[in-house]
């Protein structure tokens, strides 16, 4: 249970992600052994969207960040498929439009983000904008430079609006990646997403540890703090994203609001006075009029 | 497996909601026999969610309207919590913001529809402009009534570009609509959500009734027909309405789009050539260079 502490980039430190092992179990033998454990965050995650509605005060945004292959989507299937599709949003970043392109980088990101009791999760995100960016020279050091800080203020301000922000990078090694792109090659079903620039932007990879290594450390902060999930095992990666979530959750001590109206009021009135009768019969004392 | 017809309002029909029974279990006893009905049909909408995202030529657009306690939160939950949450969203529609009461009645709508390979679920529509804003005379009948065929031109330019819309009223009586109400208030987790406008709103029981039946009877069209769920029965409302989606992506005959690269190519430059040596055992002929 101690994923949140273990695998969180602490504030203003140095990150090396060749220290992190992306085939870490966490001390499980196998999938089997933590299925059930899986099972139980998903449940809990369920109740406690419904409990994150109710309370009112709080919302939720995650962010999923990984190279290609290290398993968002993934992750969006296996631990949210069990919440309820009402409260929680996914929001895809894919390459801008031209109307995203002529805002600022942060502008559709913003418009994005979670309401008051809701859950929105974050499919490659903003720092796509420090990232892809960077490693392709697509603008220049003196602009991507400065986005750190403002990373920071924009998750400071949606942090004190109310907002949980978790951050999550998928670890793969490079060598699971070819594999799975290699089972993709092999599954009639998934063939047709597979394209040459999936291979060629391997050559990456070095300048992509790089560029994560610096906006990890750059923008890991108590308010909105990045978490290294071991990702070459799915089952361990569903495992830690979902036991960091439910413990977050959790400390927000959230409750359900006390009724808007008088309970006994509303039985009298609208449920027959048989209702009431019950009502006095079960608590042993009768209600005042 | 008939719901689609049976359940559908031909187009240009009368309709008098009192000759729908609202507690039909489809000649099932209850919901054990129906049980691994609706888990297939959930199972297979998954699968059609993702053929809908490859195959890339079509959108659905669900529209779920009922009273309150008709079941449209627990419909969304219940048929769409098997479904990944990447490829569906569910927009609620409450009373209008400033700036949607600003614009035309459609407007809200339109922003809202699924695009390509995506699914929408609407809880409540742009069809309250014709029933609460009716039954509480919120504008004048001159204006509501001409909306009817603005609906349709909206829905059918929708069916034009590739939307499929599946539009569900969800029947329930009188008398289950107090029940569930009364299961609320005895429920420590809802009873933060009952206000007495739930049951003054009751008065108006009749005149929702008539304002329903003149939606139904003057917007189902073949491009977006209606369909009379009963919902008195939970399980079987979940069934009929799972049945019904299903079937109608299956008419679709989506298929997943063939590979946009040279499989064999890539196996022999990304994949090493023992892969394609392995291939040429499986297959049991050389794959020419």
């Amino acid at each position: 249970m101690g994923y949140t502490k273990k695998f969180r980039i602490e504030p203003d430190s140095k990150v090396k992600l060749d220290t992190f092992d992306p085939s870490e179990k966490g001390g499980y033998a196998d999938s089997n052994a933590a299925e059930n454990e899986i099972a139980h965050h998903v449940a809990n995650l369920d109740e406690l969207q419904a409990l994150l509605y109710a309370d009112g005060r709080y919302s939720l945004l995650i962010v999923l960040q990984g190279l290609d292959g290290a398993g968002k989507d993934g992750t969006i299937r296996h631990v949210f498929n069990g919440v309820n599709p009402q409260g929680t949003k996914v929001q895809a970043f894919k390459v801008p439009t031209p109307e995203e392109a002529a805002h600022d980088f942060l502008w559709r990101a913003h418009k994005a983000t979670p309401g008051k009791g809701e859950i929105v999760i974050f499919n490659r995100s903003h720092y796509e904008d420090v990232l892809v960016v960077r490693v392709h020279d697509l603008v220049p050091k003196k602009v991507w430079s400065k986005r750190y800080k403002e990373i920071r203020a924009f998750e400071r301000n949606l942090s004190e609006g109310g907002t949980v922000i978790l951050k999550f990078f998928l670890n793969i090694s490079y060598e699971e990646q070819l594999d799975r792109f290699r089972k993709r090659l092999d599954d009639p079903q998934r063939q047709w997403k597979i394209s040459e620039s999936d291979y060629t932007e391997r050559k990456y990879w070095n300048d992509y540890q790089s560029a994560y290594e610096e906006a990890l450390a750059e923008t890991s902060t108590d308010y909105a703090p990045w978490f290294v999930i071991p990702s070459n095992h799915k089952w361990f990666r569903n495992l830690a994203i979902s036991s960091i979530i439910v413990n977050s959750l959790r400390d927000l001590h959230m409750k359900v609001p006390a009724p808007r109206v008088d309970l006994d009021d509303i039985r009298r009135k609208y449920h027959g006075a048989e209702e009431t009768e019950k009502k006095v019969d079960a608590s042993g004392k009768a209600d005042a009029d």
